[in-house]
């Protein structure tokens, strides 16, 4: 093990969470230029330490191959040449994107001489827990540095070495050019997470993606705001006016292209003047997919297929499992999405304008797509360089989370000597003068 | 009792938020013109039935007194004419507010025929709990009618009566200008609040105005996220280039033009080499307001007052107190406020731009100011129309929360058959121009 990164490791959680604010408070006034170029030297540092990374990696693949971890966690596990010059480039294009920081988002003067401002400003310390793949630490961190945030990082335990030599590696390069010690760091074990999130007065929100009973955890044991998602119900309604072969695509798309993530389609819901026309051809498509479908009693007067239940509807089958509901109209679609659905993406198939703008305005998730595949719900689709995750909430930050979301603001009011006691008394008066 | 009241009140906790849920959905879609309308409908009817609300006032009054409700909330609770007037005044000015739903708040074609857009709209369902004054229930649903929330109202046990007439005269008049059903409702009890703590399926947001301990209790007690702030320590921080006299006012101000508000001063600390100038001038001052001071050794040394202990720095006194702290540096300043305040207001009275600008900076709370009272932090003064509360999260809404902080996005995306598979087999590329 390397020792500088032993020295880190000598802190417990709730020191590395106090550090973190700390440097947090620093970060708040770091130039553009300066986080800019600690990117610059991340990027540089990361392809010259290469061989101690892959070395690092292939040891937790053998290890992970070793305990049997399954083929597709393998997969995500890998962290190769191509992945690192994935990673690199992105640092890149993060560094051409806007400063999120330091926006002035309102200018008014109330008074003569007495001038309100709302600027854009970091959150503070944030905490992120992660799945395997050890590219998204990188991701996550950079989109944090470039934001101005403290960042407290858990990554899967099968890329422990891999997140070690990664976080070292940005800790130093970073740090080299100017940045405050202890802006990251690293947690190992699912205890220091449980000691994380009872540390609301140092972290300022948490980004947990994993599963859905993780983040309900997570969510029931912290009173530090949580940002994410737990389920990804999503739906594709096909109305009544369609082209057929399109429905199909879109369908297709939005369940198979992917099917193990947050924004691939699970239930299907189909106008009944629609039902006949795309079913069987849908159904044929899904076949050479192997999608098992489980259908309303309309649709298996239409199609052969299993029987689905009430808790279908409410499931993330995160599988090559789709269920179908005939609706009579497009408000019981509606309906069904806003009472089963999570929040996270559902798309309306139809010609109609009007149909589709009921849709995207009623249909109450964080993405409504029209005429595209649910698989578009993704911040690097969007253009936002990256994504710490995909949010549900309704406050905050909604749908993918970019750089935008890991700002907050803070209003300064400037006076001369103003005191309250002068408008109470009528001496003076309030314009608000947008500036 | 109203006859039209208790049908309303024939529902459980449980039904009024699912209702409530219900009109959020329908709200989502209401023109600006249905929303004005609506609200002159409502100032209209408040107009017209004034001698029942008067009348309803005087009771809760009387009631109150006999219960010997102390003066100062007896005050608050009273609604007469004037206040009467304040808020009808209130909701026309609300009414020429722009409307902050149907932003477009982002616009950009991701691929030929591909647009995205982010959109701001309502948050859905918001509980507020509130203290005892009547004229706040105005205030509050009207920003929620004109924001498009449909809202759980609770107000203080003393206005019970003058509360309920003013919901059913609010839902009435709303209602037949064509706002769904339900949108408001009115919880009565200690016992409804816990039960909406728990219907996080229903209710978006609570917003919590009250003591420390019942926000603090009700964050501990609910997964729904919640907007407000527990306690209000603010700062003034006197520099060491600085105008006596200015300082004293600002000071004078800022701990004793309403003493028991949130935003009124609790601590103040003062540069070493201001203290032997400013602190007899401000003892002075804050001695012709019975304000008693609690000060460091180095204070006690200049004038005579109590001595403060480690518990003053934390303590929110909401009274004729004052804490007063000598300080090295403007370093030390900002330190003591980011681990003792509670990130709602803190003012630097100070000539020096550079200080100025170090402290706005680096002061990590939800207002920062220069050189006036921290009694401006406030949605009227800053021009907002009106607040539902002042916040110190750090994500969604900091400070003053006006109709800004009531609303949230959406991401509409529409496409022309679009599919994510193009995309993987490179057979087609995003290009992210902003429209």
């Amino acid at each position: 093990m390397n020792n500088t990164y032993c020295v880190v490791r000598d802190m417990d959680t709730r020191s590395m969470a106090l550090e973190a604010k700390k440097a947090s408070i620093l970060m708040q006034g770091v130039s553009t230029e300066l986080k800019n170029s600690a990117l610059e030297r991340i990027a540089g540092t990361l392809l010259e330490r290469k061989d101690e990374i892959l070395e690092a990696n292939k040891q937790d693949m053998e290890r992970s191959a070793a305990e049997d971890l399954a083929a597709p966690l393998l997969k995500r596990l890998k962290f190769d040449e191509k992945k690192l010059n994935d990673v690199v480039e992105g640092i890149h294009s993060l560094i051409g994107l806007d400063d999120p920081v330091g926006k002035t988002l309102l200018a008014r003067e109330l008074d003569e001489g007495l001038r309100l401002y709302r600027v854009s400003c970091p959150i503070g310390v944030i905490g992120i827990i992660f799945e395997s793949r050890p590219d998204a630490l990188v991701q996550i961190s950079t989109l944090c540095l470039k934001s101005g945030n403290a960042v407290l990082l858990k990554g899967g335990r099968e890329a422990t070495l891999t997140n070690r030599i990664l976080t070292q590696a940005i800790s130093e390069a970073s740090m080299e050019t100017g940045m405050p010690d202890n802006w990251i760091n690293l947690l190992e074990s699912r205890e220091e997470v449980n000691e994380m999130l009872a540390l609301d007065e140092y972290v300022d929100l948490i980004i947990p993606r994993g599963s859905n009973e993780f983040v309900r955890y997570i969510m029931d044991n912290s009173r530090i705001p949580v940002l994410g998602h737990a389920d990804g119900i999503c739906h594709v309604y096909i109305d009544r006016d369609i082209d057929v072969k399109r429905a199909v695509d879109i369908v297709a798309d939005s369940k198979t292209q992917y099917v193990a993530v947050c924004n691939a389609l699970e239930t299907l819901l189909i106008h009944k003047d629609s039902a006949e026309k795309v079913l069987p051809a849908l159904k044929e498509a899904l076949d050479t997919k192997s999608v098992e479908i489980r259908g309303c009693e309309r649709t298996r007067r239409i199609i052969p297929c299993k029987k689905v239940s009430e808790e279908d509807w409410k499931t993330e089958y995160l599988d090559l499992v789709l269920s179908i509901k005939i609706v009579d109209s497009l408000d019981e679609a509606i309906e069904h999405i806003n009472t089963y659905g999570s929040g996270h993406t559902d798309s309306i198939v139809s010609r109609d304008e009007e149909s589709v703008k009921r849709f995207l305005e009623y249909v109450d998730s964080g993405n409504v797509f029209a005429n595209c595949s649910t698989r578009f719900s993704d911040g690097f689709r969007y253009g936002f360089g990256a994504e710490v995750g995909i949010s549900t909430n309704k406050i905050h930050a909604r749908g993918p989370v970019g750089l935008d979301g890991l700002v907050t603001y803070k209003y300064k009011l400037i006076g001369d000597g103003h005191i309250v006691a002068d408008y109470a008394s009528n001496k003076r008066r309030f314009f608000h003068r947008d500036l």
